[in-house]
């Protein structure tokens, strides 16, 4: 167990203390939220590489739930993702994979901040296509 | 046309001189991210209310594509509601909806601050169910 895997842990151990409202539920995705901070010269050049990511990951991974980019309509260098996997093992797969290790290499200098964010899904609903 | 109308009218004439990576395309769903901070100690109340609110809304209105409501893993008092609608029309047909008005006022003494982000989608792609 890796120090991520205990921190994850204690978070879940002490989530299940709040009350089971907030305890992960095995059968519930693993959500995250991506918070980026882009270089404004490079808008069109990200954009281009996170549509590619998202395209490979959502076609070729079955962990793969959904992946939504958007940004900031008063200030478009500021980019959501919110990301949606299986569970976290298709969290942990989707890193290895060639297409996320592309994006995040040539996204590198494009990126000016990033905060990741953990969550537990209070409630996902969507309609069915 | 309103205010709200004449900010998005101008909001898309900027983005549209920016290039076209950030132009509104009149066929993409209309994203909104909520951030939410919510009374610690009614947090129960409040997923319960966000998630009775959800399942009206995706089975009751034709405009309503998905909401995904998330909180912090670190933090469960910071909530993120990642919002699609088909488009702004249906957005602000949700605001009128009796379900979205009971969410309001049942949940008004929960909600310590509320930071409602639009944006604009740069890639939204999901599995087919």
């Amino acid at each position: 167990m890796d120090v991520r895997q205990l921190l994850l842990l204690a978070g879940t151990m002490l989530a299940q203390l709040a009350g089971p409202v907030f305890a992960q539920d095995a059968n519930q995705p693993y959500v995250r939220v991506a918070e980026i901070e882009i270089d404004p010269s490079q808008l069109a050049a990200y954009t281009a590489a996170v549509k590619e990511q998202i395209e490979a990951a959502v076609q070729l991974e079955a962990g793969v739930l959904g992946l939504y980019a958007v940004a900031d309509q008063d200030n478009p260098a500021q980019v959501v993702v919110f990301e949606m996997y299986a569970d976290l093992d298709a969290y942990k797969t989707h890193l290895e994979t060639a297409h996320f290790k592309k994006y995040k290499v040539s996204t590198q200098d494009m990126v000016k901040s990033l905060r990741l964010r953990e969550t537990v899904p209070l409630h996902l609903s969507a309609k069915r296509r």
